[in-house]
């Protein structure tokens, strides 16, 4: 998007194109600099067992709501989506539950700053809108983004957010997880490597134009 | 959603609801009525012929710009989107190229008064935010949520747009098309029956919450 101009901002930090479309931001993957730390405990449990703690969970909590959030780097002329890597198998969007009580954006700053920040009790992310939302309306099934009719009371709620970086930073990636940078067009339905929710992360994003800046 | 409660709206008639999501208004599909008149030519083409024509047509005019709308009813309290269809197979969303200097607004305009008005002329229709874009950086492959960084010139772009309809009005579709209800969950994901762009629209509506008015 060469010819990409960025014109007057409105209201929560949002550039229009000339088009009208959104800009974002997006700076080289060399403008991060990555380092990393001790190793996050994971929980080393079965499916079923997985799925007994979520229903111990609901009960006594209700609706589950994870927040994810989409962060991006350019790459080639192209933009890139950070990814957790665990274990050298699953791909995940940095984030994960929030507490009851806290809101979404204090729930994924949290989040965040455990899994790539230096320091823990950061709070400097800039958290923008919301790009979708997954639902899962039963333990056992799969993730859908919406309520199908029938589904009453949905059992967990997974809620993407836009995340913009500044222009340089550093990251600590704990030592059991990768970070990487995957290029839009091949995380693009490739839901057999990463999952519904990744996959649709370029189509969640295809409303904005992207502004990269090289130094 | 019954327990979805909107709270007070900001700029552009976005309300938010109790969760800081975005809520739309949507209205049975019987609070509706439907009409048919004149149909709308088609062009008779083969492939290789509409490829022919999208190249002259490309260097006389440059990137062609399509709009398309996303327009919602209520069914059995699950939202179901509006389809044309064409000659008993394809499913389009009502939309359609724009003119040079034609608005995007303008342009799904004059579409949706051509393909689904009583009366051409008409211009009341609630044009809100683009969803997504769709692109196809070569005359022969397919469409893509991003631009691929080889892709300098693209040829084509395809914008969603969501249109809020009013409580009541009435439809009036050209006798050689249907106007169908298609409930988002068939549609989600069914690229074989409806094709990338609509089978992608649950997606792209992910981020809202339904607000179901019934009469």
């Amino acid at each position: 998007m060469d010819d990409q101009t960025s014109v007057s901002a409105f209201g929560n930090n949002r550039n229009h194109g000339v088009d009208g479309s959104l800009v974002v931001d997006i700076y080289p993957l060399n403008s991060y600099s990555f380092g990393s730390k001790e190793p996050l405990p994971f929980r080393d449990e079965t499916l079923y067992d997985r799925i007994q703690r979520m229903k111990i969970n609901y009960d006594i909590r209700g609706l589950r709501t994870c927040v994810e959030a989409v962060i991006l780097v350019e790459l080639f002329k192209h933009p890139h989506l950070l990814l957790l890597q665990i274990r050298n198998s699953i791909f995940k969007l940095p984030g994960g539950r929030i507490r009851p009580g806290e809101s979404d954006v204090d729930g994924l700053k949290r989040k965040l700053s455990r899994k790539l920040s230096v320091n823990e009790d950061e709070t400097d992310w800039k958290v923008e809108e919301c790009l979708g939302m997954w639902w899962r309306h039963d333990f056992e099934t799969l993730l859908y983004p919406y309520l199908p009719p029938s589904a009453k009371m949905p059992k967990e709620c997974t809620k993407l957010y836009l995340v913009k970086l500044p222009a340089s930073r550093k990251f600590n990636v704990p030592k059991n997880m990768k970070l990487l940078a995957v290029p839009l067009c091949q995380v693009h339905e490739n839901q057999k490597t990463y999952g519904p929710v990744i996959s649709g992360v370029p189509l969640l994003l295809s409303k904005f134009s992207f502004n990269i800046i090289t130094n």
